[in-house]
């Protein structure tokens, strides 16, 4: 007797065409997708008459690993961290498109995985996976592209924040840090689930980008390599400096445990950690700010980013580094 | 006396934002990026209310090799084959996002020849390369998306062919699969430098795409993987039956005089080869075709595709086989 019939069915078997169709079948279309998956380009609404994109790149083994994350949440971590990038500019997100290269014996069932993860990060914002492209690939690769709507809002850059202004943050920060930290040291799950997990999955603060943009946030961005990086990132655009108030910076008691368990700083991971996908902000002093941002600081004149009652160990992190 | 001061610049050596400082400032940006690289997105101009999105990943040895094409051809290519999709819609492209993964040792040079091409191309239709991410990667990796407004036009899709119609194409057909047929015979430029040439170079026809919008179009697809399976797509979302007349089809002189050095059959590559990226269109019969588009056919009740004249001996390229 044959034991075939416990295989696994391989995306190869399904072929190009059978790919498509299992993940477009387990992908709701909402209504700003005018035409979805299918022809040669999808068409969605752009009712504010410009439209926000940004694109980003993740691969096997440099962005994430199959025997740490489970491919839902590699799927979920791909579609946040570019629905995150399209917040950061104030806007709603309305479409993500994905190229997937795959391996030919990745089992069917881990790319339904992969593709509820996307489905079910970008139905957090009410966007559509609404195209995408795949190709036979050695290692798994995710071209994520996404789209969003600015709704009449002027785009929050990086390049407008002011003397005077206070700097706030939105969303957690060091959290995935710790948990990598974790994952390196061997240590796993095991005792700060909340930590690896949030390496795993982000949990981006979305609604608080078009809503900064609605409170007259002068700059933003998101913090995708480090806060001090990403604080940079807004003092270089806006031609300021950026003064960090290392007491104001929240460091939870998970995040404080853990790196006494692995003899490192916390606040080093709160200031260099990305991948949490928290947004960074300048606001006009006088603005009444929801209980989702938190002061941390403020705009002087200047340049750089300094971090009162801290010395800085690391600029953050570059994306082309070893 | 050290050599070193022989030894190319590496992308390595310059480093994440060295590498997009180099990039964008070789790329110049059109009127339609209100806010082009260098923040957490882009922001372009959608007149039209809806935009037009397509998206391919493009991978070292399956889709392109470095042996065989100039980075210049490479990124020329990788920029036509989305534009054309665009076009295929009846819009006109706006911008490109290239998401690029890289090894480190590759010489900057090599990027700048890629940049070049990407530019170039877009440069033919007024488009920009509007954002991109990079990563680092053992073999080169291209995640390109692009965009484009209708102006006002309905978008052509695959699903609007009718009894009656006529099926015209307009641009090259056969012509790169011929090239890399040459290629793989280790034949390489000679004798036929044309065909080499559209393997690693297509020539898409883009205002015929827009163009096929306006003259009254009821379908439209872009050639890419064979006539005979694009024009199957038209015919299965159409819900109707395409026949091809042989004779009509064309067969340059180039290609009769490659095919009967290798043995092979044009007609084959006319029929299936993908890569030239022509556009097949349906059209009402009483329409008055300008000399770009050729008829070769028409569409009746029914289902397939029928090559009248001709036994087809394959259906097509699926991109996710071996």
């Amino acid at each position: 007797m044959q034991d075939t019939w416990r295989c696994a069915i391989r995306v190869a078997d399904l072929g190009e065409f059978g790919i498509i169709a299992r993940i477009v079948g387990r992908l709701p279309q909402f209504p700003a997708v005018l035409l979805g998956p299918g022809d040669d380009a999808a068409v969605l609404r752009a009712p504010d008459g410009r439209v926000v994109v940004t694109t980003d790149l993740l691969l096997e083994g440099r962005h994430f690993r199959r025997d740490w994350s489970s491919p839902y949440d590699i799927g979920r971590k791909a579609a946040a961290q570019n629905l995150s990038d399209v917040v950061a500019m104030g806007a709603d997100p309305t479409a993500i498109f994905v190229g997937l290269g795959l391996p030919g014996d990745l089992p069917a069932e881990w790319l339904d995985g992969l593709t509820d993860g996307f489905g079910d990060e970008c139905a957090l914002v009410g966007a559509s996976v609404a195209g995408g492209d795949i190709a036979r690939s050695e290692k798994i690769v995710l071209g994520v592209t996404a789209l969003g709507d600015l709704g009449g809002r002027a785009p929050v850059t990086r390049a407008g924040a002011r003397p005077g202004n206070v700097v706030a943050v939105a969303g957690r920060l060091g959290h995935a840090a710790a948990g990598l930290a974790l994952f390196l040291a061997g240590r796993g799950d095991l005792p700060f689930p909340g930590l690896a997990a949030a390496h795993r999955r982000p949990e981006p603060p979305y609604a608080c980008g078009p809503g900064a943009a609605v409170l007259g946030a002068t700059a933003m961005a998101d913090v995708s390599d480090g806060l001090l990086q990403d604080a940079g990132h807004i003092a270089k655009a806006s031609g300021v400096r950026i003064e960090l108030e290392s007491r104001a910076l929240p460091v939870p008691e998970s995040l404080a445990e853990a790196a006494a368990e692995l003899g490192q700083d916390p606040l080093g991971w709160v200031l260099t950690g990305g991948e949490d996908h928290a947004l960074v902000a300048a606001f006009p002093p006088e603005t009444r700010l929801p209980p989702e941002w938190k002061i941390i600081g403020s705009v002087t004149e200047g340049e750089g980013v300094q971090v009162t009652g801290y010395e800085a160990p690391h600029g953050g992190w570059d994306h082309f580094r070893e």
